[in-house]
């Protein structure tokens, strides 16, 4: 998804290889040989894994002609961008799972996810009050950057975990901002790439609830 | 470790604010206020917090005049920089961690955290092999680079780790690249700011060690 949204976001042709993971192809197994995952990006007859690096080495290998780029251009904002995609990247995946994982727990360990989910929210409502003057949208302000990038599999999670999870995150009244990010990147052209929540939650509960089982 | 290796390498005056962990000043709490831990790099009254992160900062505030950065110049190179420099993040820390625990575990319970360090050393090897047409002995070739400065400090913590965990790696034999990196990495000038491995040592032992007490 990251990998996707930040090529519309630059306006680079590609073409998607969807992978059988239950299958993968030789393809794959060679071009990422360490962690023998998706996605790779193939360009010039190399490859480049992990989708963060992925969107830097978009970003950097075509760079946009107005100066736009998904990193700012001065070195303290390049280090901030990379503070919060690296946040997002570390902790906002796992707390969902956390939720979907505690679903089948306590209720104190339903609690006590959901405050752990909560939180890394409300960090993230912190960084978009903060980030360049807390103008939003995006972390960036008017335009999606690498923040927002890295954050766009949320779109399609939130839907999906809540569903899977019984969960309800307290939304509009407390993290207005976010939601805020929420409607604007939903929004966004760039996002129309995503698949719909419900191929998520299929996929979520195929892939991860069996791992839960009591 | 790798701050201060980074600031070193690009010939940064800097002054180094030591933290007693167990009491954290106010100063370290308010400059990072996600993770409340060190290293934090403060630079015109602006904080950047982790590692990597800072290592990229310094390399960009601080543009080599001959343009030998510790980040190659182009866009691939970067990625492959970055996914090196990652796996380094990632893996080579917690395999070490994980002889430690497995030290106080079953026979098997060592073996297996044993098979994985010697997996992720080995991949390593590999990396030196490929990197920069395998010239060596770093990974950015004959200049220490982003790789480099994140591997550092393996060269306190493996021998410290060797002797808690009473562990020998089967080294010079099978990884003769990852051997000649770890003595060229220990000849450079900038690593000798780095504390000795008795106080390495120490500190595992204070910190890590309960974690893993029977």
């Amino acid at each position: 998804m990251r990998a996707e949204v930040a090529l519309v976001l630059k306006g680079v042709d590609y073409e998607k290889v969807p992978q059988d993971l239950s299958n993968k192809s030789e393809l794959l197994l060679n071009s990422n040989p360490v962690y023998r995952k998706v996605p790779v990006l193939l360009h010039n007859g190399k490859a480049v894994c992990e989708s963060g690096i992925i969107v830097e080495y978009v970003d950097e290998a075509w760079p946009s002609a107005d100066g736009d780029n998904l990193l700012p251009a001065d070195a303290y904002g390049r280090a901030m961008a990379r503070f919060w995609a690296d946040f997002v990247d570390k902790k906002v995946f796992d707390a969902l799972l956390g939720t979907l994982k505690a679903s089948k727990g306590t209720e104190e360990e339903k609690a006590a996810a959901e405050e752990n989910a909560v939180a890394v929210m409300s960090t993230l409502e912190e960084a978009l009050m903060k980030g360049k003057g807390g103008e939003g949208p995006f972390f960036g302000g008017a335009r999606m950057g690498l923040v927002d990038v890295m954050l766009v599999p949320l779109l399609v999670w939130l839907p999906a975990f809540e569903e899977l999870a019984q969960l309800s995150l307290p939304w509009a009244n407390k993290l207005p901002r976010l939601e805020a990010w929420f409607a604007a990147s939903k929004a966004h052209p760039s996002t129309a790439v995503l698949p719909e929540p419900p191929k998520v939650s299929e996929f979520a509960i195929k892939v991860f609830l069996p791992r839960f089982a009591n």
